[in-house]
């Protein structure tokens, strides 16, 4: 539990104020394996938050995978190699309905901001639609979807922000679509027209909602109606997450013009991409061309081979299916006056905490993260007012980390301070 | 030589269109080492060109710190790390003035996006000021600033783009600064302010003129005298490319408040940084926060690392120095009636071709670039109208592959068809 001031120090001398960490306490990790970090101090955690070590921390195929074509070859994408071919070929295979083109960069945030491009230079108009509770991303762009970091200046006009769906206050398609709708035109009538919609299908920074198979589908209707597209975030639902499918899209029953893939990508790797249908791709190609030096390299074609054979090999999307259920049962057994709604899909779940009044109660989902950590299990918080216990483990998380983590939470919820 | 037609459309199939390749016929390597790349057919081509691979392709060091620490853990930047502290402290120890803090990022092309907004937060004037044949990076905010891919809808009013310095028309100091100095103007009229001039030290993507020390210095202090910032992209001449130097910025005497690092950086692992003062860096801290999930991870750190390790050890930037001025010397020996300027700084080179009127000859830039290609250099052209011969090998380059390139563009000039 050490975590010397002057390690803090230090960091803020290097990195600057306000470089947001993790817990009261910090913690100082050193080493990981599937679903467990060691701290400095030997301590072992059950890392119940991770997406990013999509097949477990440290994988040694995945390690091996890159480390073997570090040392053979690690070029860019002006010179032809096969391996981020045969990958797209894999990838694309798994996606289906034309999204069959790719643009490979390094980070979601990136792909979102060719994304972003893609719709504009296919449709020509500039307009976006997003929730105003979410996160697609950080680049000066894609930041002005963002509801938490405003760029300096303010939003710029072509971005319409609509109400995020929420769980507590139910959920109706029709609804959110109305809203989708009057952003539409208001963009329409200011001159921007509609570029897309972006949504992340699972609605994960939004609070994790669980929406409905369908709720989507009359939001994606009415934009794709005016002739914009649907871009679809999977960077937290994608590669099979959801257990009962590979991708959000494919649960909610969309068709997206462009998908975005990052964080499990690469297991830690800096791979991502924007994959979009022909058209789309071919739109933005003549409009920008687009390279990226470090992008759809042999290391990272590598290196996310791996990444989906050891998914496939190690059936982690039936895990998270079967795996996730049986913890969702044992959490919704789970009982405390401030949960109002526990929820979740396949291995992705959320436990929204409110006062007595009914309304968001972060004191208690910070008190319930501090103390899960106490217990060896590492959480998180998301929802507009960090009011709602995240769980998003990685996918190698079978059913004995369940019964550690169910018996932390039990034991957490129990010890819970009198919270008003 | 082979390079199935099949490939190329594979490639077309899932890249899209105008993805761009080099040579006539591009090349399918497999295997890099040092200065040398092997393609499909066993061939072996001596790299001039690439200034990814820093320290040489597949370094065997650079290979083994991203192998074992990718083996140990990979995670982000919320939990704490001494990795990236002792790089940075490392790095910083390097740069001076001041230039104490840092965000790492993934890409050049994000530590740059990051550069606007910390200009743009610290001065809360949003204009920026670059040259009008540049290129700093690919992301929406960035290539505002480029010439040659200007966004759907055209340049923003906030970015004016200044005439490039050119090494025939003549280098003058003062005039590039009286350009800058009406540029600002125009921002502070327009109500914009001047939040930054960007520029690379090298002017890499200008053509390479080789400005002499202190050419730049007029025009950043036009900026500084109104407030606005210098951002100094280092992405090219950094980490010892000039061999007099560690950074373009001390050749030319210029004390940037930002410099941007990328490409070499981690030989290839996507890896880069936005280093600025203390007062900047918290500026763009207050304002934004910014997390990157795969930036300032153990295993960037780690091989970023060894980076600078090789480079050290191996006393690379000397190398540079000396093999590139004996490089220089006898690329000026050679003459050919299309050579208008041959120049180069360390182990960075420019040949610059006209034609007979003067104008500049892309033709010729091409001929030499495949008839090294065919002699087994792999070689690359810049300028407005890519007609300047670019050599940037990796740092490894010694005397024996400054002979073999010497002898294989002497031999291109001398075999040069007849052109006008």
């Amino acid at each position: 539990m050490s975590m010397p001031s002057s390690l803090l120090q230090r960091r803020a001398a290097r990195l600057g104020p306000n470089v947001s960490t993790f817990y009261d306490t910090p913690l100082h990790i050193l080493r990981g394996e599937g679903c467990w970090l060691w701290d400095a101090d030997g301590r072992r955690y059950l890392d119940a938050y991770n997406n990013v070590p999509h097949v477990g921390h440290a994988h040694p195929r995945v390690v091996a995978a890159m480390s073997e074509q570090a040392a053979q070859l690690n070029t860019h994408s002006r010179y032809v190699h096969t391996g981020i071919l045969d990958y797209l070929d894999r990838l694309t295979g798994l996606l289906g309905h034309g999204l069959d083109q790719a643009v490979m960069t390094c980070t979601g945030s990136e792909a979102m901001d060719v994304a972003l491009r893609m719709a504009q230079a296919a449709t020509g108009a500039t307009g976006l639609i997003a929730t105003d509770n979410t996160y697609h991303g950080n680049t000066s762009a894609v930041t002005a979807l963002s509801t938490r970091r405003p760029p300096i200046g303010g939003r710029p006009p072509h971005v319409r922000l609509v109400p995020a769906p929420d769980a507590l206050s139910g959920l109706d398609g029709d609804i959110f679509a109305a809203h989708v709708a009057e952003a539409a035109t208001a963009l329409q009538e200011e001159g921007f027209g509609v570029a897309a919609l972006i949504v992340c299908p699972a609605l994960a920074n939004e609070g994790l909602p669980c929406p409905p198979a369908g709720f989507l589908q009359p939001a994606a209707a009415q934009v794709q109606k005016v002739g914009g597209l649907l871009i679809a975030d999977e960077i937290q639902p994608g590669f099979g997450r959801l257990g009962s499918h590979w991708w959000g899209f494919e649960q909610q029953g969309l068709r997206p013009d462009i998908v975005c893939l990052g964080k499990p990508m690469g297991n830690g790797y800096p791979v991502a991409a924007a994959i979009g249908t022909a058209p789309v791709v071919s739109a933005f190609r003549t409009a920008f061309g687009y390279f990226n030096t470090f992008a759809a390299s042999p290391v990272a074609a590598a290196t996310a081979t791996a990444v989906l054979d050891v998914l496939e090999e190690e059936n982690l999307r039936q895990n998270a299916e079967a795996t996730g259920a049986a913890l969702l049962a044992r959490m919704r057994s789970m009982h405390h006056p401030r949960i109002a709604d526990t929820r979740g899909h396949g291995l992705f779940f959320a436990m929204e905490f409110q006062t007595q009044e009914g309304t968001p109660c972060p004191v208690t989902a910070k008190a319930v993260v501090e103390g899960l950590k106490a217990r060896g299990v590492l959480a998180g918080a998301i929802g507009r007012q960090q009011h709602i216990l995240k769980l998003r483990p990685p996918m190698v998380f079978g059913p004995a980390e369940a019964d550690l983590l169910s018996t932390a939470l039990q034991e957490t919820l129990e010890a819970l301070p009198d919270v008003p």
